[in-house]
This record gives structure tokens, C-alpha cells and sequence, in this order.
């Protein structure tokens, strides 16, 4: 009968990734200033980390194509790392300039999808990364390591979680602190969450702590996907303030889980995050109007019109 | 490590409340002959259970008022249930002339809630359904009993679980076959859900199969908490086409959960309903040009763009 809820953690760690993988997805180009004000909400709120930009290539996303001034910019507050996304040696370089303390790299555990994605196999890609993850050991920055479609492809459909396996543990042997688990196109459902950290956990050994998820809401089964991910110990879990994001292959349906549906379901459970939900609107509010579309949370729709009267 | 995937049922009966709790929530007036097209699609698409009117008030629910009209009209699929709302001894007349062969009853978990909905006390709510029970039994008609704000009340907050106990108790008793616990304001988490179904089954001792769980989805929750609810061994769960219905407390917010997003996730993790999900979503393509709004549900707005992608 009990359904496991024992294992569900006290307290959870809310990655924010609404400033880099949010936004590198949203039409809208936002002005840098706009940029640092929304950082600078999402701190206030208290959230953790803060995933703050990435070191791509400006070219290939211009949404993102002022990291240097947001690093510059950046107002930092203590207890919160911000780390970056670096895509290769040039933007490690890039972010190391730029003062960065704490990195991201990112494959995915399908070929097609990084065939399409960055023009390389995985092992390419994880080879690519050899350099950095040197560089990165060297200066003592840890490194969390992105798995795109890790629950569905959009080129190849399912994925066998033999391949997921290899991969992150490819990753773990090559310095990587966290692994976040991303699905990527939003059709992962709780019995595939299960199978997946069943054999990560179980087969592959990985600890528990070591596992972050990163759920897309495309089909609104996110928070069933964490559920289901809290029931076996997972404690990091992705978000985006806003849903930020959008889902690049389909435009109009929600992209990340929004930071204010998981804070809204966590807090309801007794799950500490430290994070202040309401300060989370704020930072949406301040955002919400240079995006090309209105923000696709459940929560942030029917937040205004009910506080007054649901307590 | 195991979160009770085994309870998990193999089968669901998806109990589809858009017709009647969706349409009733819903600001726009629907045509008669719209209605009947929907319910046709409906039944096409092969749901077992179709709500499809109340015998209210034409004053107080006009979007309604065409009960008889749907009933003479209505296109009986074999194996469909076709049930409908009855607040009193006059609806269930009028409903029993109409040929109705199932009907509905609803009380509250919350006295301010009923005192507010239907200006009675729960007792008196459920006195008043006891003429209705007994001509039910002596017409051998089943009778499904809705208890509204289990998990939350917009006037008192939290419900204790012992006074849900106390009124599905009081239901049952009378001789309701089936209760559908409703979430009517969508602040249901999945720790509470469990909960309130373990008060029930087992203090209560309350057989599983008599238990039906109704969420709304304004928070984003109604999927995580249906989980949760499968988990608990509930197999009957209510959902609306198009997540219809609104909320009342929160106009542009989400209502009751959409047929196709609790459908996505079910079949996603290989429970079978004997439903076919693009013929919800055609039954929903007819009744959305009507609404004063787009539907809420994510897989409808992501549905049209990745079906040609993703197998």
C-alpha cells in the first residue's frame, strides 16, 4: 500500500535554468540589463543555483550572445553558484575569463540527436570534452554533465537505457560531479522515470546523490515524471522560472518545468527548498513581458486571481 | 527502492466529465446540436463512462438548461454509460422521463463550501438525497456519489481527513456505489493524496473499487497526483476533453484535468483504457471554436505540431 512515499526526500535542490536554457530556446532576444535584473530576482528568491548563460558561439545562439556582460554584470550572492553552459575548449576559455566558478557540459544519449545537435557522434562529443574536463579538474571547477534524450528522441523515438547507462557513466569516469538527466522533448511518463533511475541505480551503481532530473512539460506529465523521481531518492531536480523555454519542435507548447508548478507541489508535500515562490513571480513578472508569448505554467496563470483567496 | 509500481493498475476506466462538469464551468453557452456532436466523438473515441448533462436549475446553471434536449437527442453507444448530475427529487424526475439510466449526486467535504454552493448543511445535503437514493434503488439505477473540495476548500483551507471519511462514510451507506473524490479547487498535492486515500481504505476500510479520484489541474498537480493515486490501486479516474471547465475561482486558469494529457501518461506507461486518444483531441477540435478560451490541456497545444515527429 505504501507507495514508497518514506523515500521521498526532506528537502530538494532546485537547479534554475530559466536564464541559460530557457532562454537560449525563447524567440525573444532580451537585452542584457533585462538579463541581470531577472538573475538578480531569482537570487533574491533564494534559489541555489542559478544557471546563468552559456559560452556558445554567438552565431549559433544569439540569445545568449552577451556572456562576457552578463558575467561582468552579474551581482553574486553568497551561498549561490551560478554556473555556465561551455560547449567546447574555446568557450571554457571564454568562461574562465570571464571569472566563471562552475561549469556545464552537455551530449545527449542518442546519436541522431547529436548528429543534429552538434554535428558529432557521442563519443566525439565526449572527446571534446576531455580538454575542458582537464582544464576544469586543474582550476578545482566542478562539472555538471548535461544527457539530452535521455527518455525520447525526436529523430530516433525511444531510447535504450543501456545506451543512457554508458553514457553517464562515460561521464562520471571522465570527472563529471552531476549528471542531469534531461528529456528533452517532454515524452518521458513515471513507469519509463522508473526504469531509467532503476537501472542508473540499481545495474550502473551510480549514487543517488549524483543524479539531478530534468523534465520538459510538453505533455504535462513533469511533476508526475518528479513524483516519481523523489519516490527514488532523487533530491536535485531542473527548472525553469516560467516554464521558460518553449519546445523548439513545437512552437506554442510548454517547454521546461516551470519553477513555480515544482516549488507549488514540493512545498505542498512539506519538501524544503529554501526558495521563496513568490519571489520566483516577481522575477517572472519582470521577464514575462519581452517574451514573445505568455508563460505556460499551470501556476503562474492562476496565481494572481486565487491568492486572495486560497491560503 | 521499489515506489509501488506493482500496485499500479493494468487497466483505468476513464470516466470523461466534459459534457457536464466542463461544460457547466464554462462561460460560453454551447448549442444543443454541438453538444450532441460532442458526445457522438466522444463515444466514438470509446470512452466507457461520458457524463453528459445535469438535471439542475435552468437558472442556475443555463449552460445546462438543454438537459432533455441532450438526453432525446443523445446517440447511445453499446457499453457506454451515459450518467448525469441530479441535485434533487425534481432533477431526478425530470432525469428518469429523460430515460436516464445512471445518475450522479454531489455533496461537499467543506460545510462553508456547501453552505456557499447549494446554501445547506453536508447533513442537510444528504438528507435531501435520500428520496432520490431510494427511487434510484427501486429503478435499479447505479448511483455516483461527488464529494467536492477533499483536499481544499476556497473558503475554509484544508479539510480533515476525518470529515471525508465521515462523508464518503454517510454516501455509501445510502447506497452510492461509486465516490469520486474531487480536488474542486486544484491545490491537491500527492502527499496529501496519499493521505486522505489511506484514511479511506484503510481506517475506513473503504473497498478500492468504489473509489474514484477527480482532479483539477490549476496548479500543474493533477498528474503527479493521479500517480500517486494509481499507486494507491485506484483504477477510475475522471478527466475532462480538453481540460474543460476553467476555474471558477481563477478565470484563464486550468480546470479539471484534460482527457488527453491523463491519456498520454496512461498509455505512455502501457496501462490500457480502451480509449483512442486522437479521437478525443477530434472531439475536442469540434467544441473549441465555441469556447471563450483555448484549451488549457499541454498535450492539445503541443499535439498538432510533434505528432509528424515523434512516433
Amino acid at each position: 500500500m505504501q507507495p514508497a512515499m518514506s523515500r521521498i526526500p526532506r528537502a530538494v535542490r532546485v537547479v534554475e535554468v530559466g536564464p541559460r536554457d530557457g532562454l537560449q530556446n525563447e524567440q525573444a532576444v532580451i537585452p542584457t540589463a533585462q538579463k541581470l535584473e531577472f538573475l538578480r530576482l531569482l537570487s533574491e528568491a533564494g534559489l541555489p543555483v542559478i544557471e546563468a548563460t552559456s559560452f556558445v558561439s554567438p552565431r549559433a545562439i544569439p540569445q545568449l550572445s552577451d556572456a562576457e556582460a552578463v558575467m561582468a554584470g552579474l551581482e553574486r550572492f553568497p551561498h549561490i553558484d551560478y554556473p555556465v553552459l561551455v560547449p567546447n575548449m574555446k568557450g571554457m576559455q571564454r568562461a574562465l575569463k570571464a571569472g566563471v566558478r562552475s561549469i556545464a557540459v552537455f551530449t545527449a544519449a542518442s546519436e541522431s540527436f547529436t548528429q543534429h545537435n552538434i554535428n558529432a557522434t557521442i563519443a566525439e562529443s565526449l572527446a571534446n570534452f576531455q580538454p575542458v574536463l582537464a582544464l576544469a579538474r586543474q582550476e578545482g571547477i566542478p562539472v555538471r554533465g548535461y544527457i539530452s534524450t535521455v527518455f525520447g528522441c525526436p529523430y530516433e523515438g525511444k531510447i535504450a537505457v543501456e545506451k543512457v547507462l554508458e553514457v553517464a557513466q562515460a561521464l562520471l569516469d571522465m570527472g563529471v560531479s552531476e549528471l542531469s538527466l534531461g528529456d528533452t522533448i517532454g515524452v518521458a511518463n513515471p513507469q519509463q522515470v522508473y526504469e531509467v533511475l532503476d537501472v542508473l541505480l540499481e545495474t550502473g551503481g551510480i549514487p543517488v546523490e549524483r543524479l539531478a532530473v530534468h523534465f520538459h512539460d510538453t505533455r504535462g506529465t513533469a511533476l508526475a515524471n518528479v513524483l516519481l523521481a523523489l519516490q527514488m531518492g532523487i533530491s536535485t531536480i531542473d527548472a525553469a522560472a516560467g516554464g521558460l523555454g518553449g519546445c523548439p519542435y513545437a512552437p506554442g507548447a510548454a517547454g521546461n518545468l516551470a519553477t513555480e508548478d515544482l516549488l507549488c507541489m514540493l512545498h505542498g508535500m512539506s519538501i524544503s527548498t529554501g526558495v521563496e515562490l513568490e519571489k520566483v513571480i516577481a522575477a517572472i513578472d519582470c521577464i514575462a513581458p519581452r517574451l514573445t508569448h505568455p508563460p505556460t505554467s499551470k501556476y503562474y496563470l492562476s496565481a494572481c486571481q486565487t491568492s486572495t483567496i486560497i491560503s
